[in-house]
C-alpha cells in the first residue's frame, strides 16, 4: 500500500553503534571546566590533577595528652633507674593535637608520668622518637598528587582536599542535555488535570524520566517544548536547539519507521541520520544523528525502550564527554524458572525478578512489552540475551545485571501462584515493619505456583484450588502433586469470587448460566488459574459446554486485569475476586466463598523472613486492611492446617 | 598523676552499641512527611503505599500504523480467500497510539494490506483479538499498587508514578542533622586564607565531609558554629541544639578521654550517655547519648574515626528513620599480600588498595593511622578484621567491602616498589586517556616490589638496586631474586639522587661526608629501599661508618616524607630525588644519577592496561611532564632493556 514511510536500511549492533558514537564525538572533547568550592563538588569530575597546597598534619603535633621530650634524653631510663624531668626544660606539658615544642620529638602519656614536686615530674620508661606523635606530612606532603584527573569526588575525597589546602576544585561542567518530547498525543502532566484526559491522550512521562537519567549520568537536563508530530515544527525545534548551547540533544518519540514519525527526516534535513535502528530489544528504534557537530539522538517512545536507548547510547556519551567509564551494574548469576525463548537477530534486554531460594538465585521473567513501564520497576535484574542466542533453557545459569543490590535480593521472599490483592497489603506492611525485607509476587495461576514449590524456585505459593470431588481446597492437590516435598499450609483468607460486569449491570447477568448467552462476551482466566477450575467446576454442575461461552478462550493473567478488560468494555462479564470489582467500582454477582492458602515449604518455615510475614499476617492490622478492601474473610487468617 | 580525664568506663562492642541505638530511638518513629511533585521526589523515600490513579494505557491503542478491526470478522482468510474490507465500515485507519475504534479488537499492519480502490481494503489473512493492539491497563490497572511504602524512588519508578496519573507524591521528611565541629585548634576554611594557617592551627574538614555523608544516606545536613573546647560554650549550644528542629545532632571531636574532650560531660550534664567508647578501630571514643529524647553523637575527631562512627552509627540511624535497609558495600574475597596483625578485642575497618593480579584480587594495606584521611581515599576497599582475631594471614582469602566497583578494581594496574614522583604523572595522564583505567602504586621500596613480583602480587614493579660491584641497576637482582619468572625490564627514567637540605643549606652540608658531623641529624629511608642500598653503598666508598651517623636508624617510606622531615626541621638532610626537594623549596646536593625501571612479568606485557601505560610512557608529553618536574632525564624513557 502506498503510504509515506522511513526504512531502517542498515541496522546496527549495539557494539556497531556504540562504536560509531565513541568515534564521531571522541574529537569533540570534554565539556569546559568551571571552579568550585569543595563543599559543593561532591560527585563532580576533576578536570585536572589536584596536588596539596598544604602538610597534613601542618606541624608536629602530639597524638596524646602528656609531656613532650627529646626522646634520647630517656634513652635507659627503667623503673629501676628512674629520671626527673624539669618542667619547662626537659619536658613540656602538651595536650592532644598541641604542636610540639622546639627541639622535642616525643610524648611521654600521661599515665605514665608521675608528678614529683614543685616543677618536676618523673618517668619510669624510656619513649622512641616521634613516639605519640602525629609527624608533619604523615597524612599528606604539600605539592603530592591528591588526586588525577576525572577523579570523581566522594565525600572522603573532600577530607582530603580539604587537610590538602585545597579549598577549590576545577571541575568538568556538566554536559547539558536538552530533551524534546514529540507526539501529538502527549499532555504535560505538570498542567493538565488528569481528570481532563481524554481518550488518546497520554501523560507525557519519559521527559522526566530522561531528566532524571540524565542528571544520574552526570549530565545537567533540560526539557524542552513539546512537539506535535509535524516534521516542519520538529525540525525548526531541532535546528534552534542545535544552535543553542546544549551539548546533546534527544528528541523523544517518533524515532521509528510509522507515518507519524518524523525524527528521522527532521535529522535528515539538518544533518546526518549516522545510524537508525540497532539490533536490540527494547530500543531497536533509535536514531542517532549529528547536527552542526552536535548529537542528537531519537530516542524512541515507548517507556523501556526509551531508558535502554538512553542507558546504552546517550549515557555513555555523557560518560565519555566527563572522562568517567560507564557505570557497570553488579551481576549475579541467576537461573530462569522456565525456558525463555528469544528472537535470534536482536540482543534482548530482559527484565525479571529475582529471589534467593536455597542458596539458588532464580529469575522470573517479567512481561517483554516496551511500552510496559512497570516491566522495569518490578524489575531486580535485566538478562542481556545475545543477538545470536536464541533463547534460556529453563535453570540455565546466566549473568544478570542487578537493578538492587544482592543484599537486598537475599533479603526477598518470593511468593509466586494465583494473584490475590491482599497480597499488595502484605507486602506493604512487610515494607513498613520491616525495613529492606521484601515481598516479590509473580502471578502464574494457583498450579503455577505449585509447580514452582515443586521446582524449589519459590518461598510460597499462593493457592485457590478447588477439589471438585469433596470442595475442599488446595490438601488434595498438594498430595498429588508435591508428594515429595513436605510444606506447611497457612490460610491467608477465605474470599468471595464473583461476576465482575459494568457498573449497573446493564446487560442484566444474574449467574454463570447467563454467561452462555449470545450477546454476552467473557473475559477467562488462564489454564492452571484456580478461578479457572472454579468455573469449569460450575459450568459441570450447571451441565453447561464452555464452547457456548463467547471468549471462554480469551485470558487473563490476574483479576484486575479480567476487571480491567470487563470496565474497558471489551467484555460484559468476567469470573474474579469481589475486591477486583469494588476496585474498579464494578459490580459484582457473588459465586462463591472459596479459600486461599499459602504453601509453604518447611525447609522455609522457620527462617526469619517467613517468620516475620506470619506475624504481619496475624496481625490485627493486617485483617482489618484486609477486611477493608470488601469480599474478604479473616477469621481463619494465618492458621496453620493440615498438609 | 592527677589530671581532669573521662575514663571508659563500660566499653560496647558495635554490635550491643547498634542494639542500644536502634532500641532506644525505634520509638522515636519516623520523620514526618511532606508531599512533593514526582519530578523533585527522586531518591526520596514513600511514606505511604501509592495506587494508581488511571490504568495505563488508559485506553486500547492501535501497537502498529494500520487498520483496526473486529478480528472475528476476518476468520477464515487466507490467500486463496482474501476478503474485501470498507474502509469506515469494516476497518478504519489508525497510527501507532491511536485510539481503537468503537467495536474493534485488533489491527491489520498497514505491510499486509492491500489497497484495491475508492473505500476499499484487501487481506490476505486473518488478525486474531488483541493482535497489534495495546489493551486498556496492559501496564497499570488503576487501584493497583505501583508502590509500597518505605520505597525509594528511582528515575524508573517515575514513569510508572506518571503512567499511573500520579503526580505528587508523600515522601519522608529528611531526617534533619545538625553538626557541630568542636576544637580549639580549628579553623573555618571558608572564611581563612590558608597562607595565614598559624602552627597549631588545623583547618576543619570534619563538617563539610560529615554533611556530604549525612546528604548521601539521605538526612539533610546543617552545620553549627565551631566550639571551642570549653565545656559551657560546648553545653549552651547543646542545649540549643536539642531544643532546636535537628531530628539527630553531632559534636565532632572532644568525644575521647583527654583533658580537653568535653562532648561526654556536656551531654551527661544534659540528657544520658547511653555508650562511651565502642571496641572498634577507627572510632573506639565515639559516644552516643539522649538528650531531650533526641540521639546525640560525639563523633571522634580523627579524620577516619569521624566516618568510620558515622557510617556505623549515626548513617544507619537515618536509615532506620526513613524505613530503609541499611545500604551494604559490595563486597568480594581478597588476599592480603602480607600478613596483617590485628589487637583482639578490637574490631578494626583496615583499609586496602585491591587489583585484580592474574585472577586473584590481591589487597596491599593501607597505614592504619585513624590521623590520615588519605587512608580512605587511597583505599579500595575495607576488610574487617573481627574482634575475637589477631589478624590475617599473608594470602588468607578473607571479604572486603569494596568502595570502588568490582569492575573498576579489574581495571586498575597495580605497581609495587620503590617510589618515584613520576608515577603521580603516570597516573594522571592514564586516568585522563583512558577513562576508567587506574594506576595503584604503593611504595615498599625496591626489593620489595621484587619481592611483590616473585609472590605475584602485582602488574609491575618499580626499582632502581644498585649492583655495587658494576654500577649496574636491577638486572642482576631481577636475575639473583627473580629467577623463575620471566620478566620485562623497561626504563622508566633516569634520576638525581642528593641531599636534601633546608633552603639556603644552613648547615652548609656540602655531601654525604659530613653526615657524620655531630651537628647533623639525618632521616634515611627504609631497608631494603634502592636509595638505602645507594647510600650504604656511598658510606662503604667512602670508608664511613653507618653508626657514626645519627638519625641513620630513623625511616621513612617515600622520598616526599623525607623531604618533609627535612623541610619541618626534625632532620638536617636525607638522601632523596632533586623533584621531592624541588617540590617543597628546599636545597638539592646531587650525589648520583641512577636508573629507575619498571619490571613487568612477561605473562602481563602483552595485556590492554601494560600497553596502553607503555604507550603513555613513551608519548613525548609525558617526558615534557617528567622534564618539567626537575632532576630526570628520560632519553631512554620507555626502552625494553636486557632482562
Amino acid at each position: 500500500m502506498s503510504h509515506s514511510r522511513n526504512v531502517y536500511l542498515d541496522m546496527k549492533t549495539l557494539e556497531e553503534a556504540r562504536a560509531i558514537l565513541f568515534s564521531t564525538f571522541k574529537s569533540a572533547g570534554m565539556p569546559a571546566s568551571e571552579t568550585l568550592p569543595v563543599s559543593d563538588a561532591i560527585g563532580r569530575v576533576l578536570a585536572e590533577a589536584v596536588t596539596a597546597r598544604l602538610s597534613s598534619p601542618s606541624f608536629h603535633a602530639a597524638a596524646m595528652d602528656g609531656f613532650a621530650v627529646l626522646a634520647e634524653t630517656t634513652f635507659g631510663v627503667s623503673e629501676s633507674r628512674p629520671q626527673k624531668l624539669i618542667l619547662g626544660q626537659d619536658a613540656f606539658a602538651v595536650n592532644t593535637g598541641h604542636v610540639l615544642p622546639e627541639n622535642t620529638d616525643a610524648v611521654i602519656m600521661i599515665e605514665h608520668v608521675h608528678a614529683v614536686g614543685d616543677g618536676l615530674i618523673q618517668i619510669e620508661a624510656p619513649v622512641f622518637p616521634w613516639q605519640n606523635v602525629r609527624r608533619m606530612g604523615e597524612d599528606i606532603v604539600a605539592t603530592e598528587l591528591l588526586f588525577p584527573q576525572n577523579h570523581k569526588i566522594t565525600p572522603y575525597s573532600i577530607g582530603a582536599l580539604i587537610s590538602g589546602g585545597v579549598l577549590s576544585v576545577k571541575v568538568r561542567k556538566k554536559p547539558h542535555v536538552l530533551i524534546i518530547p514529540t507526539g501529538s498525543e502527549l499532555v504535560d502532566c505538570r498542567t493538565t488535570p488528569i481528570e481532563s484526559l481524554k481518550p488518546g491522550q497520554v501523560l507525557e512521562s519519559n521527559a522526566t524520566v530522561l531528566s532524571a537519567l540524565v542528571e544520574a549520568w552526570g549530565g545537567r537536563p533540560q526539557r524542552g517544548d513539546m512537539i506535535r508530530d509535524d516534521l516542519k515544527t520538529l525540525t525548526d525545534a531541532l535546528q534552534n536547539a542545535c544552535e543553542g548551547d546544549a551539548d546533546i540533544v534527544l528528541t523523544v518519540g517518533g524515532s521509528s519507521a510509522g507515518s507519524e514519525d518524523f525524527s528521522r527526516a527532521a535529522i535528515q534535513e539538518l544533518g546526518e541520520v549516522l545510524v537508525h535502528g540497532v539490533t536490540m530489544m527494547p530500543g531497536k528504534p533509535v536514531i542517532m544523528g549529528v547536527i552542526h557537530n552536535k548529537p542528537v539522538f531519537g530516542i524512541p517512545g515507548y517507556p523501556v525502550s526509551a531508558i535502554v536507548a538512553f542507558e546504552q547510547l546517550a549515557g555513555p556519551l555523557i560518560a565519555m564527554m566527563l572522562g568517567q567509564p560507564e557505570p557497570q551494574r553488579p551481576v549475579a548469576t541467576v537461573e530462569p524458572i522456565r525456558k525463555i525463548p528469544s528472537k535470534a537477530g536482536l540482543e534482548e534486554f530482559l527484565r525479571v525478578q529475582l529471589g534467593n531460594v536455597n542458596g539458588r538465585i532464580v529469575a522470573i521473567p517479567l512481561p517483554r512489552g516496551a511500552g510496559c513501564i512497570t516491566t522495569l520497576t518490578k524489575a531486580d535484574g535485566i538478562i542481556r540475551i545475545p543477538r545470536h542466542s536464541e533463547g534460556i533453557m529453563e535453570n540455565e545459569p546466566v549473568q544478570a545485571e542487578l537493578l538492587r543490590p544482592l543484599s537486598s535480593i537475599n533479603n526477598t521472599v518470593v511468593v509466586v501462584g494465583s494473584h490475590d490483592n491482599t497480597l499488595d497489603v502484605l507486602s506493604d506492611m512487610i515494607s513498613a515493619r520491616y525495613p529492606g525485607m521484601v515481598l516479590s509476587s509473580s502471578h502464574v495461576g494457583s498450579m503455577g505456583g505449585l509447580m514452582a514449590i515443586r521446582k524449589g524456585v519459590c518461598h510460597i505459593a499462593g493457592s485457590h484450588l478447588l477439589n471438585t470431588e469433596d470442595g475442599s481446597y488446595n490438601l488434595s492437590y498438594i498430595r498429588k502433586f508435591l508428594p515429595d516435598t513436605p510444606v506447611k499450609r497457612v490460610q491467608l483468607v477465605f474470599r468471595d469470587q464473583g461476576l465482575m460486569v459494568a457498573s449497573g449491570n446493564p446487560k442484566h447477568i444474574q449467574g454463570i448460566e447467563d454467561l452462555s448467552r449470545k450477546d454476552i462476551r467473557f473475559i477467562n482466566r488462564q489454564t492452571g488459574s484456580g478461578t479457572r477450575i472454579l468455573l469449569d467446576y460450575r459450568l459441570n454442575q450447571l451441565h453447561m459446554n464452555s464452547e457456548d461461552i463467547a471468549g471462554y478462550d480469551t485470558d487473563e493473567f490476574t483479576h484486575m486485569a479480567v476487571a480491567a478488560a470487563v470496565l474497558s468494555g471489551t467484555a460484559d462479564a468476567g469470573l474474579g475476586i469481589s475486591a477486583a470489582a469494588g476496585a474498579l467500582n464494578l459490580d459484582f454477582i457473588p459465586v462463591v466463598t472459596e479459600q486461599y492458602d499459602l504453601i509453604i515449604p518447611e525447609i522455609f518455615f522457620e527462617t526469619e523472613n517467613i517468620q516475620r510475614l506470619l506475624n504481619v499476617i496475624r496481625s490485627d492490622m493486617f485483617k482489618e486492611k484486609v477486611n477493608r478492601l470488601g469480599g474478604y474473610h479473616t477469621e481463619r487468617t494465618g492458621e496453620v492446617l493440615e498438609s
